[in-house]
């Protein structure tokens, strides 16, 4: 193992017992394996799924029995590096691709890695995230991001990420009218990425006022519910960002024949889904499940300066202020909290 | 106008006047137009959407408002040629494609024809259909046959098309794991060109006996709701024939990841799409409207005796006994009724 | 038909006799047929095929055996309006889309129209162009375009035709580096689209000058083939505008592993594809004809600004100088000469 | 490390130490590490790549500088398992996949780890082959194989292989004409596949004999070069198994617009593309290298009898015969030599 020779032996972690039950607790920092990298987190962005499992205890099947690290967008720094690792890694800036798949496995070599059902993926019982000084990753999901970059944007490459997947999902591209609902981090995001794919987007939600800052995100055109124009089957993408039935189901009826609905929000178990609309126009839907070879890209348009991260971040928290960071969203005007452990 | 002066000036046709209304009257035999043809109509096949005309008098938006001709399975002969069309065509036996797009549309300049708003479909009000002796058509859009084919089996090109456009929106190919639910002509149809195309076959019904001919049809397995395995996540593609919301929700929970649902069965306004499910494996969920480009191909195979399309022939009706053959379907063992103007 | 009136009997147009023979005569102004409308030419560009023709009387198997009006970038003012066509068009300013496809052949009902061996291409003998004072065309293929937008840009809709075509068939999206070798009028156009797309662009040519310009048609990058870098197999995308082997190979040899290659530029009979290179990336190489279905997003990033089709203009000619426009191409720092009948 | 017990010592292995020198040597039996299955070698197939070695000595820029054991296509039984390898395995008959690469290097992720640069592939210097007794293998690179199938047959599952990936890479399906050239074993695989995958299938090749066997690889039609039709544009796909310049291009004279032609030949430096064919019907040419997730199908299909792998088999040598294998496929009929050692 190759380090700076300045690891200490302990850290803090922030632990999630069950529903509202969070607390810090010291921890051996960890060694890493062949393969992998020791890094010092430097920023941690909080996700809903973070707040729904401070809130729940659960995600649907997935279920905190015993004490979970939470926080999966994260970045940092390399202090050690395990066997086979370059050494002059350490020291490197990273940001954290949080999801490990099994190398071989079917999934992973057909290029779906994130579909492989052995996927370790950080803050997904059992397995930690996040939330702590310190944490050891493969090296290969460590990707090294420029010094232009700062710590919060490097960590939220990961929800740049989930907009990418659904750009690639969508097949985005030059000239397509595409609809995003909901101007949360996602969707705002998303609307990024297609504008710079070169589509023409309208951004909707239900709240005129997240519609605001829809502008710096690519949006050329913006609507709330109350003020939606007439359904014409207009758009070539309607990307839902809400999870939300109402939602979906307006943006399927402005798809043009031939549409495209991705489906990234979470929250609906189902939607009624009007099987004459989707034969009559052969729409096509799909939904996107975290990403897979998404990091090079987000780097390089995130380090050029294409996507303003750093204006997502509506508050900052401490290690030992977690419980604030993970209610921040319910707040009025607030896109996302950002712990620094 | 070129014939073979045989043309009568009056011919019979099937008049659909209402709900349950029908009766036959003298028309005059039309002329064909600039890039028409003339047919005398040998076989009209009898599709769910004409039963369902005769018993509602609509289907959805369409309203049968003033008196029309059922029947959009339809082969026979060319009798005479408009002007531009090749007079040696008088006399070829040709296969009936239903729907006339508008020539420059956007839609069809884009390869997809079948979803110009403005196209011209056989017994969809206005415009009539073929349950009657003779059909003027565009030469375009009728299909030479080769002898070996039957009338019934050139009209039924119709149905085949409708499960080769199943098959393209499916991506069905070499090596995939196909489920088809619904056992019926679209279904078996389903089965036999998606087995063609070298995919491994299993057919889906709530009837057991329906199940029956299913591998004359090319499907290598069969089962019944009463005797469906374990829902395992292993077929690439799902293809529902049946229109109805258990079906297509059972069929979609054995979708390996990225596995492609196709929505081909009318029937069900809605059906409750498992949001998570779609997510999760990124399925991806289409409809198919009727076809585009399908004809020589369907025309190559059932001329090759790939697709056994005479055997779906259950009960042979003339054109005074229409009535008949509207209703056959609901009888045990039907599977497609033909009308013999 | 419909009119404004103040069509007059005869007209201008400059005719090719054969190579290097090009003279004025007077024409009856043709009159618009059955969905056709007559067209008041204002803006013609020339083609590198234009100067071809003119220098030799051919490319490949078309010759000039009879007189020929050259040019096929045109744009003008629908003047009146053949049967069957909307009245309220006279008046409208249109960008000519050049190629009519037979409305039903094969490759039209695909969606590849500009691949229907029967279409007929202004300037492609025996088929007049629009060096002319008035054209008729079919409606459909006469694109509005919004008022904003010059005369000339909407004539050179046609060479960004050729530019998107180019990109859609390299697939070219966000992230994706592009290379484009040959800084001309397409090269330029094929930069500008890539970039709108989200590609970071590189344009390489073998003379600097030329290069001068790229940086306002979309390129990140430049070089020439003096200053060329190692040839790292770092472009996911090449297209070539050149239509020189040496640019080609050069070229192909900077792909990424299942890079695109894309032959635009036309010149080169053969090239020497180095098949273990093609073999051991997986290269897909493939050519671009025309273009089918580009005009509405043609229409629209230019009405939009985003595509500077103004500045390719470096000389302006009347219809008795088109001589010299023919040959203007040659003069250093030329990129799009332009007639004005 | 989980073993039957009854692996020996030592065994013996065929090595090739420069152009045409060749001998047996004995060398201690490796030991599967974690991961890896150590395998008895029933069959092994000889491949040209093979011969050309024991030929030359040096394929392009690979080159025999140290002993080298040749052989790439092999089935064997698994004698014992390395850590974290299932025990029960240890028994089981497999098809060894050739190419190994890094887990998550970029381009496996991208799930075509057959590009990656990294990737161990058997007899190909510095890495051995599978003329020995025994070799380690990683497990997940040894493909299980039902008792039906013989050794023979799970060896030449690569070559099967080398066909899957062709027809990948023509997207080669249901109706489509497909042309394949060369009628050697990689030709015959590629005719069958594509036959399976419902194509109408031509094979064509320079010598009448060897066109004799290829109805039984799913061949519809043949033909030789002193036979050839007029070359009209009839095939979708073109398929060259020949390496060979002229084969190549009188086959893509013979692709109608949009085709595909796939280039899995290995033999010509550089083919003299006709450009003006290649842009003037938008055809799309790609090569293959090897292959990537196709043991699952190709077991499938060998497994249910669907391809005659035996049928390929025209001789049989022992480890002290390799000398004789390699060069078996100069003689008349010869389509593949098999080792058994």
């Amino acid at each position: 193992m190759s380090s700076n020779g300045s690891v200490p032996a302990s850290m803090s972690v922030s632990v999630l017992d069950g529903p509202g039950k969070l607390r810090q607790e010291d921890r051996p920092v960890p060694v890493p394996g062949p393969g992998e990298v020791l890094v010092r987190i430097a920023s941690v962005g909080v996700c809903g799924s973070d707040t729904h499992y401070y809130h729940e205890g659960r995600i649907g099947s997935f279920v905190v029995e015993a004490p979970l690290v939470l926080g999966h967008e994260a970045s940092g720094r390399i202090e050690a590096a395990g066997d086979g690792v370059d050494p002059s890694l350490v020291g490197q800036r990273v940001s954290l691709e949080p999801g490990i798949p099994q190398p071989y496995s079917k999934q992973t070599l057909a290029g779906h890695y994130n579909l492989d059902p052995d996927v370790r993926f950080f803050a997904t019982p059992p397995v930690d995230g996040a939330f702590a000084e310190y944490v050891v990753h493969p090296a290969a999901f460590a990707h090294p991001v420029p010094d232009g970059l700062s710590d919060d944007s490097a960590a939220l490459l990961e929800p740049l990420s989930v907009a990418l997947a659904a750009r690639s999902a969508g097949e985005v591209q030059l000239g397509d009218r595409v609809l995003v609902a909901g101007a949360g981090p996602i969707g705002l995001l998303v609307s990024a990425v297609c504008s710079l794919a070169g589509a023409e987007v309208t951004v909707t939600d239900v709240r005129a006022e997240r519609l605001e800052v829809a502008g710096r995100y690519g949006a050329a055109h913006t609507f709330t519910a109350a003020e939606a124009p007439e359904p014409a089957p207009e758009y070539q993408v309607f990307i839902d960002a809400t999870g939300a039935e109402p939602a979906v189901l307006a943006g399927m009826q402005r798809l043009a024949p031939r549409g495209r609905c991705v489906l990234v929000g979470m929250g609906a178990d189902t939607i009624a889904l009007p099987v004459p609309l989707v034969q009559g126009r052969e729409l096509r839907i799909t939904g996107t499940f975290r990403y897979a070879n998404t990091w090079p890209l987000a780097v390089s348009l995130a380090g050029q300066g294409l996507v303003d991260l750093d204006g997502l971040v509506t508050s900052r928290h401490g290690l030992d202020d977690v419980e604030a960071a993970l209610v921040a969203g319910a707040r009025e005007g607030a896109l996302k909290a950002v712990v620094t452990p």
